[in-house]
């Protein structure tokens, strides 16, 4: 009770606060020239204050030049995020690396502070050179920026790429008696498949939190949010969630398990959520965000493999778009796979409506789906009937505008 | 230098003959109010003499009744193949079974042949009950139909779902001194992925040849051509090859490999060529027909396994669309397999010019691939440079129609 009142505290701010709520950080974006069309493409989020870091990465074995260098700079102090959009750096080899290295140079340089303390990410093409001249122009300008103006908007609007809303959000928790605040901005939109870390999300607080389980907060909190997400089934080279904590609010030291890591890991855990959700909502040509669950599974990883494979079905997402209640692509997308499964006893109910009973016709004719799915928002239970284990997927459907983004991508 | 002196005794006719080329075969097609627009949807293939029969089927656990009783029927003499289109009857449970054993009663009567001596197929709509009222009618009027003509096209559009194009071949090669035979119509469009055995091919041959190796031969050439495709990655319940011989050409009967199995197997291969490459031709909204190789894999089956990620990867499929050489995709779609790679030295090939060198941009700009990429036809070669196998997938592009053919599906 003492718990759950404590976890009450919890507060989100949806679309409010961003990256620079927390105190002691600063943010910024300009167009550096990355992005041809003049929109913003280049940030900072930079905090006096030397931070602890954590970051989680794309589980895709092809990395982005700005992970890797960033992976090793997490067991450092920290004070900045640098972040770009409309070019990835990865499959850029070595001299991707050493752009990075070359941006932190300029970046340490500009704003006094040891190149090794500072993480990266970008977004945008894959394979293409990161074009340095305008960077390095760029990192000028920024520092410029920054000084002249704190503007989170601008921090978040320079990581967008096919993205058509800024995503920003913040939380505050009690901790300790102090008034903790995680803000964060983050992209996101294509290439998103829960077998990977995250989408691009930037994160800050000021608490006081040691590395370790900062890093197991975020950890936790992604698997429940950015890793229940697919668009398109696609893994991302640059996928990555960074998080800075300066200890502003001076509360007593994270350095454990117990009362205050819980609520600091509820509260990330709503800020994750609330972006995972901000980041599906705005995927690709979507007109259906589909809540994808199965149960009746043998064990949990069964029935997330279940719902992967249907999630990632193009028969079942374009069936979606169309407000058809073609159960069949369900049942083939399931027999498919390894799952255990009996094949006459599936049950399958969309936005709570009985659509197929035991494998078959329950006598919902699929066309009348769209009495049913002319709605946003699709719950899908699949109930495989042989176990007791459930896991969903949150996913989308597959519309004319997805193919027109992508076919035209580059 | 004589075996192959006897391969080119193996004449393809593409677009011809069809499963009423052999001798001793008859076929026919009528419209009886499956399918709602008046369509063809309902076909025989009849022999006189008693058959021997093989028949492959799709690995999805979900299977269609057609195919579990056709299963069971394999081991016997067979008289006839009866195929439907416009409904699936799979995911209809035991009164499936039981209307597929109702048809066969009826056929038989019909016919004057044992109802265990025919076959079934069966494509269309998945989870709907047959209209039997229907298919009773139909079987009358599909009898006078066929004692009135031969007429192999009808039978060749009563298996048409999406498919615009009938699809139909011969081919005829030399065994024993006799000229032999084999026919086919064919069905595909969509739910095409290589896992399974096969879409739907019906099969005849005047061929002298035992069961077993029939099934051998089948199996085969459904490897090496059915197989290699995938359009949207999707496994249906109701794929397979039905093939029947009728002996009519009393060559020495081919029971066991040898020469004469050979070019057996050699002109199967060559007819399930032909209508594999008619079917991914023939893919829903395709715009383009895409040969992936992957080589340099420490395996066959990890090469085939990453030209399979490729191909379904819906990033990829679209680019190929917008005629985009953006190779990113490709190197993200394997980067998320377990397969073999070294990260940094990928190659890829499109149309014979180098795209990515090393995994990285190597000057040729992704958006000049319409440049390599405006024809119908596209080879991309993908080299993982870390072994010596190869294997490849034949793909297509995703286009706004095929959103359109399946959104407005049911």
């Amino acid at each position: 009770m003492a718990v759950k009142k404590i976890f009450e505290s919890v507060k989100l701010y949806h679309g409010d606060g961003g990256v620079t709520a927390p105190v002691g950080f600063v943010a910024n974006g300009i167009s550096c020239g990355i992005k041809t069309n003049g929109a913003k493409d280049l940030c900072i989020i930079f905090s006096r204050d030397a931070c602890n870091a954590a970051g989680i990465f794309t589980s895709n074995r092809i990395k982005g030049a700005p992970l890797k260098v960033s992976k090793g700079n997490l067991g450092n102090k920290v004070h900045a995020i640098v972040a770009n959009s409309g070019n990835a750096n990865a499959c850029t080899g070595r001299e991707g690396v050493q752009n990075v290295r070359e941006i932190g140079k300029r970046i340490g340089e500009e704003f006094e502070i040891p190149a090794n303390s500072i993480l990266y990410a970008s977004t945008g093409v894959i394979g293409v050179p990161l074009p340095m001249e305008s960077i390095v122009y760029g990192i000028t300008k920024l520092k410029r920026k920054l000084i002249a103006e704190n503007n989170v908007r601008n921090a978040a609007d320079a990581i967008m790429m096919s993205d058509t809303k800024r995503k920003m959000a913040k939380v505050t928790c009690i901790i300790g008696g102090k008034l903790i605040t995680i803000g964060a901005i983050a992209k996101g939109s294509g290439m998103i498949n829960p077998n990977m870390a995250t989408v691009m999300s930037l994160i800050t607080t000021d608490a006081n939190i040691a590395p370790k389980m900062m890093q197991r907060a975020l950890r936790s909190a992604a698997k429940h949010t950015f890793n229940k997400l697919t668009i398109d089934g696609q893994m991302s080279p640059n996928d990555c969630a960074l998080m800075l904590a300066n200890g502003r609010q001076n509360n007593q030291i994270i350095n454990r398990t117990g009362l205050n890591y819980s609520i600091f890991e509820h509260a990330l855990t709503k800020l994750c959520e609330c972006l995972a959700m901000e980041i599906i909502n705005d995927g690709e040509g979507v007109t259906k965000v589909i809540t994808l669950t199965v149960k009746g599974a043998v064990s949990k990883s069964e029935a997330e493999l279940a719902a992967r494979e249907i999630a990632n079905s193009v028969l079942f997402k374009t069936a979606m778009y169309g407000q058809s209640a073609n159960w069949g692509n369900i049942i083939q997308a399931i027999g498919a796979t390894e799952v255990a499964i009996n094949p006459d006893k599936i049950n399958v109910y969309m936005n709570g409506v009985q659509v197929c009973e035991n494998s078959m016709f329950n006598g919902f004719k699929p066309a009348d789906g769209r009495t049913i799915l002319n709605k946003r928002n699709i719950q899908v239970v699949v109930d495989l009937g042989v176990g007791k284990a459930s896991d969903y997927i949150i996913t989308t459907d597959l519309s004319y505008d997805y193919v027109k983004i992508n076919s035209q991508y580059i």
